[in-house]
């Protein structure tokens, strides 16, 4: 299935993203599934490397999932590595699934010198299938000879399962002087939905980090932007976000606040690509809860707005239909009060004090759900809680893609 | 907008409902929203019945729905009234939606003589416009006077929106020698999702029945039917189950075993009704959870199951796509441990054990997807608990019916 490229990609394409010091890309054709093209990855980084990483919460997580936890905040004086295939999950695959992740990371280990316990893998895919793993296993040694810095685009390329893009970010920071650079790629574009971290996300720095300082902040940093977007309200198997920091540039980066919201920003620019590229997206959509009892309720609230099939088709139609924005809010299970509630379209005031508001007109809201971005705000009225979260529309394009994905 | 008949649709069409005694009906062209058919139902019931009724547990529920919660559980000795129209919900609207509920039953009452505090209505469709309760007004007098006994299908007729179908369904049952009838017919085939009661469903007796009794007992069966049911997940601002009981039969059916087992069964097969007619269905589909940790878990599992986009492209993809319901399961929320989980299509076992069984073949679940009527099946092999729910897949003609819908 040939896609074409989703009408939200970022403009400038793939961002030219230098090497990063310490990590070695490279990437094979190990025809998996797929046939013609790379769908196997392979990043190592050097002995001193601190790893952080947060992971589906789904109770069906797959074998590599499962493995990468286990792994994680373990030696961080050995070298790593993040292996990565398309095309199969690996996931609900019993007792064979682990088999396959002992050998890819005991074959890393034979490749690279990186010990098997320091071998993080992800598969993305068909679930329920055995994963072929002699076939990413015969490409072990290349991909060990093959790895040097750079190459991010190719590494994100190969990774990609329906995805019409690959995505990619990078930021520098000055740390004391020195320059460091982070550095990041994802895939994802269906069984998005967020609170059980996100899809197969990985990001690079060479500046140190303390190993259980960075999981804390990558943790948090997950919770406002990765956990944040929704596509479909399916939540993947395999979901995976792994952060490896060299050290290689020579300055630790632990605690600096210029380096954690360089980070917050490269993290949500990679959500954000990947909500545009959802499956059949033709809207890129941010919902802003204002005026909820509290934080949680405002989410709550958000992602029932973000979920909801007939507001996500009303975009897709670009039908100004509020009405089942109310709707969603009523049935978030948020605390709400109909006659306090305000909508905006972007900055026109579509209802207020629940009911439409009198300088609304229908053409205002048509015109502008014509854009292809879009801005929906609701006041609750209540409290103080605010939250934002960024989805896409539902077309048939959703439609064609996975009904017949698999086959 | 004209839609074909859901292919769904029970194949006698509507059934023959015979007269209830002391039910009478009436429905009338009132140009609400559509024209050139009825769009406005009355009912009238004689001094003595009792009413009970579930309603939707939205934050932003309809004037309507709440005006019928402040009514309910009063006065039987005076009569009883329901008035529904199509076409516009009177949802967020305002202290206008309000003045039009008390403007319409203050009209019914002048027109029958029902007082006000028992006429109980309903509107169903767009939200957030006003009311044009006039129109329905003027038709009071006409109505009240056109009311008799039977007329079933016009009835239901007259409150269809997007139902490609009249839902209607009939029962009887023998109570001390005394045959009673139940009846009663619905309306929904989107914005449907269950455990906030259901669509609109109006359920009518000749028996007598004691109106707490009925209350309980509606309630509880409620549970089992309507809010065992999931379209598409999105749950209505209107939502109105209500039941009356006349006693015109002349005998008191409370408490009764057979007529609850009836009620029951008429429920379920309304509830069915609404499901096969979720806009743009072309699969009847149970999901049976069974071994869960208690039932609230294989409910949760169930619905996870049911409200699926992915799964739902796939049954409409017919797609024997397994490891979507893996998915689903995983993200509910309800315990699992994968390598206790079984799946079932019908008879055929597809996974077990945390894999695909090994009788399975990819020919035997695709042929079994191509049936109209689906059973789905899960075991989590972890305790006692089980849920039945009842969907529909996710076509092409969901989107087109949704995402312009209003325009």
């Amino acid at each position: 299935m040939s896609l074409p490229v989703s009408p939200l990609a970022p403009a400038g394409g793939f961002p030219a993203i230098p090497p990063v010091a310490g990590v070695r890309l490279a990437t094979a054709a190990a025809g998996v599934k797929y046939q013609g093209r790379d769908d196997v990855m392979l990043a190592l980084m050097p002995a001193g490397t601190a790893v952080a990483g947060v992971f589906t919460r789904s109770a069906t997580r797959s074998a590599p999932v499962l493995d990468c936890q286990e792994k994680l905040g373990q030696d961080s004086a050995a070298g790593a590595a993040f292996l990565v295939n398309a095309g199969n999950a690996n996931a609900f695959t019993g007792g064979a699934g682990r088999a396959s992740v002992d050998a890819l990371t005991a074959g890393v280990e034979a490749a690279t010198g990186v010990p098997a316990g320091r071998v993080f893998t992800a598969s993305t895919g068909v679930i329920g299938e055995r994963l072929p793993h002699g076939r990413i296993a015969d490409h072990l040694t290349g991909l060990a000879a093959a790895a040097q810095e750079g190459g991010f685009e190719p590494a994100a390329r190969a990774i990609m399962t329906t995805d019409t893009y690959a995505k990619g970010a990078v930021r520098t920071v000055d740390i004391s002087g020195t320059p460091v650079t982070i550095a990041g790629f994802a895939k994802g574009s269906g069984m998005i939905a967020p609170d059980m971290a996100t899809m197969l996300v990985y990001l690079f720095t060479d500046a140190a980090y303390d190993q259980a300082a960075l999981q804390a902040l990558l943790s948090a940093e997950n919770e406002r932007s990765f956990n944040c977007i929704t596509v479909d309200s399916d939540t993947s198997t395999s979901d995976t976000l792994l952060m490896a920091a060299t050290g290689a540039a020579g300055v630790d980066a632990t605690g600096d606040a210029g380096f954690a919201a360089a980070l917050s920003d490269l993290m949500r620019d990679l959500a954000h690509q990947v909500v545009r590229d959802g499956e059949g997206a033709t809207k890129f959509v941010e919902v802003t809860v204002t005026g909820a009892a509290d934080a949680a309720d405002a989410k709550r609230a958000a992602l029932a707005i973000g979920n909801s099939p007939l507001v996500k088709t009303a975009l897709a139609g670009e039908d100004p239909n509020w009405g089942r924005i109310v709707m969603a809010v009523g049935k978030s299970g948020a605390a709400a009060d109909r006659d306090r509630l305000a909508i905006w379209f972007g900055e026109t005031l579509v209802a207020e004090q629940g009911w439409v508001a009198d300088s609304y007109t229908e053409d205002a809201g048509a015109a502008y759900m014509r854009q292809a971005e879009l801005a929906i705000r609701v006041d609750l009225g209540i409290g103080d809680g605010e939250a934002t979260i960024w989805t896409c529309d539902l077309t048939h394009a959703y439609i064609t893609i996975n009904a017949d994905y698999r086959s």
